[in-house]
């Protein structure tokens, strides 16, 4: 029975995009609200781009990932794609319009032709939202609050403990680079890499080895630094590292890391901050810093949930990825015709994720803001329910009636109780005569 | 010198397509939360449904406008399109989870490969926002409330004096029934009736005779009656019309534009509406009474300034087209596997259009909510910045500081006034001895 109403329903919609009903759309609005409350508490201003771009903004932004691309048909005129993410068009945006500094946030969906995974919020069409910090200015300060406005997000919507970690592309580039792996293969490795929060080392080893070339010597090494965690005493132990040293790319991150830890400390936040050197992010345009953060109790309840549906088992390792981000110093320079670059810091708030979090904790809900429902408790009161309705919304207030020239008494008081509208107002002859309303309070039937 | 930096613009984003900028963000902003109160106001949910869908949804549903949709690439999977309005998919949502009565409103955007008319606010991929209410209700109560919404959406914003045209659908059919129209040619008759805004009677008459193959007798009697405007009175005086009147179909229209102006009445806002026999909708999927709001001022103004860029003189004559809608009672049920029907009515407010006003009304706009400025008097105080800001931002307090360790003076004041900042907390040595924080007003200097 089930089976054929899924079936009956998804012979509609596309695979992997859904619609929100309106109680969705509530908690989608309250967890919104949230987000764009910190965004603006931080300065930050608010743009919009289109949802697709020409397909060559595009191209050789996205790595290994660049298959899952959205393209449009060729009918006649430009070639375009759906945007992948916000990160790219807003460094367009930049360089399109010369602008050498600005903190905005950007709330809109992106398009990834991805295996849906939809119990788990995993979709191919998907909001993202967005921070970001553009401009040249003195190091980790921009950094540092993109970690704080995580920290401020995560405990707002209250969705049990997190973990926030961080690592910097030129930790992982000398450290591959010490490790002996050929500079072309960097990227690659690092793709790999990425991997281990849902593979296993051991797999990871494998595809280093086997797939990408690389020697089993070098992968053991990398496997060792890989396994690491700590705070800013890992970072000052890693500058006296005797291979890890060598590296300037690395001793810049390690100092780097060490001075976030700093202001980071400052705003009260590194209970919740990691440095690991597992953390590598897929993807290409990351120049510095990276981050992201994980739900450290809430993965349990939904990985069950997804146990029935998802036979895929890889995926159920990888739970609660919640936000990421980093600096990408280099990604407006692409756009720029004559390269000038501006350097960027951000986070991306993993808002579907959040949103099926809220789904499964959400109880009764409220759809509407309706206060005040207008009735009647005689029949051939129509037009005065106009008259009177037309008056509360000209006085601001939210109100309904039914749309029935006789509806029951009854009904409109059931129609309330479902709906949660506080107060009805019943006209009825004696009333009209009186020129008077009798006004009730739904809940406990005390006329006023 | 403009020339130049346009055609460089142009070169990274797609034909007819824009970013919003900070500034048109704020103003989007401020007009969303205006209708949005509205919609609320009168008891709506939202829903959202993905951008795009399978493309057989969308076929047979826009008449001659389908040549306007766009299609996904064929990227292996299902053959995709980009939604073309919200009211299809809204249909699409209604059938696909059996809902037979909601009041909904539904704000996203829609894409269109159309001429884009920019600096008139016609892009190709544009807002809509729509409010619809489905269900089998009582005659023209629902339909009254769309035309009330629209009265006070266009009040409230405030964008010059407006007219609501009305007409419906079955008293088009019968005026063609009744002039001689042959029955395959009603809908495409109807759609160059349609076009009496943007056209004068000739060339529409012309379009009807060479292009349709309508006899020019025919033609002459619709030109009659299209040239017909009033109110409840013409509807009476056409109900007694000898050839109208034989028409069953468009009784029944006349009497339903009667019983409207009867509820619009109650609502006090006949003094906008214009019952208007030449008022035809593009779309195929209307069935009752349908509408269209236009400004008739503010249209100069914008015709104008596109004079320059467009050279197409037939959209000019055009302006002002600001709100539509309509009943259409079988879309639904195209969607049911047992045609199951679901009465719908609503109306689209035709927002880009209402952007392009308000931002060539808008002066000085504050594009962020930052209360208060956190600076620094002299040098090597980033850390003391730091620590308070973060106790502010903890405190719900919208506030910002200069990503630099050692700002001037100066320059932080003068971000305050450039970005409209009323407030600044000046920290400096001797305050941090005694333990206080200077706090300035930045407008008048006063401290406190």
């Amino acid at each position: 029975c089930i089976r054929t109403r899924q079936t009956q329903r998804f012979n509609f919609m596309s695979h992997g995009t859904r619609d929100y009903n309106p109680k969705q759309m509530a908690i989608r609005e309250k967890v919104f609200n949230t987000i764009i409350r910190c965004f603006k508490r931080h300065g930050a201003e608010t743009i919009d781009t289109p949802v697709f771009e020409l397909k060559e903004t595009l191209t050789g932004k996205y790595g290994e990932d660049s298959k899952l691309i959205y393209d449009l048909k060729d009918q006649g005129g430009e070639l375009l794609s759906l945007r992948y993410d916000l990160t790219v068009p807003f460094a367009r945006y930049l360089a399109m319009n010369k602008i050498t500094n600005i903190k905005r946030y950007h709330i809109a969906k992106v398009y990834r032709r991805d295996n849906p995974a939809m119990t788990r919020g995993r979709y191919r069409e998907f909001y993202q939202c967005d921070f970001d910090i553009a401009g040249q200015y003195d190091a980790m300060i921009p950094d540092a609050e993109c970690l704080k406005i995580v920290h401020e997000i995560l405990n707002e919507l209250d969705l049990g403990d997190f973990r926030i970690k961080v690592n910097d592309r030129r930790i992982l580039d000398g450290m591959f680079a010490v490790c002996g792996v050929p500079d072309d293969k960097f990227r690659t490795i690092c793709s790999t890499v990425d991997k281990l929060d849902k593979m296993s080392w051991e797999d990871v080893k494998k595809e280093m080895v086997n797939e990408k070339g690389l020697s089993e010597e070098a992968a053991d090494q990398i496997g060792e630094y890989v396994s690491m965690q700590g705070g800013m005493d890992l970072a000052e132990r890693l500058l006296q590292d005797h291979k890890m040293s060598q590296s300037k790319q690395a001793c810049a991150g390690l100092s780097d890391i060490k001075l976030l830890f700093k202001y980071l400390q400052l705003f009260h936040v590194t209970d919740k901050v990691v440095f690991d050197l597992s953390l590598a992010r897929g993807l290409d345009y990351y120049t510095g810093v990276i981050y992201e953060a994980v739900l450290t109790q809430a993965g349990t309840v939904s990985a069950a949930n997804e146990a029935q549906n998802d036979t895929n088992a890889e995926e159920s390792v990888s739970v609660g990825s919640v936000a990421g981000g980093g600096r990408y110093d280099g990604l407006v320079g692409m756009f720029d015709p004559k390269g000038r670059r501006v350097p960027c810091v951000g986070v991306s708030i993993g808002i579907e994720r959040i949103f099926s979090i809220m789904e499964q904790k959400a109880e009764k809900v409220r759809t509407t803001e309706v206060q005040i429902m207008v009735a009647s408790a005689q029949k051939n009161l129509l037009e005065e329910r106009l008259q009177l309705i037309s008056e509360l919304w000209n006085a601001g207030i939210k109100a309904e009636l039914m749309y029935k020239k006789n509806p029951k008494l009854l009904s409109q008081l059931q129609y309330c109780e479902e709906a949660g509208i506080p107060l009805v107002a019943i006209l009825g002859e004696q009333e009209l005569k009186d020129g008077v309303v009798k006004l009730r309070v739904v809940a406990t039937r005390e006329e006023v």
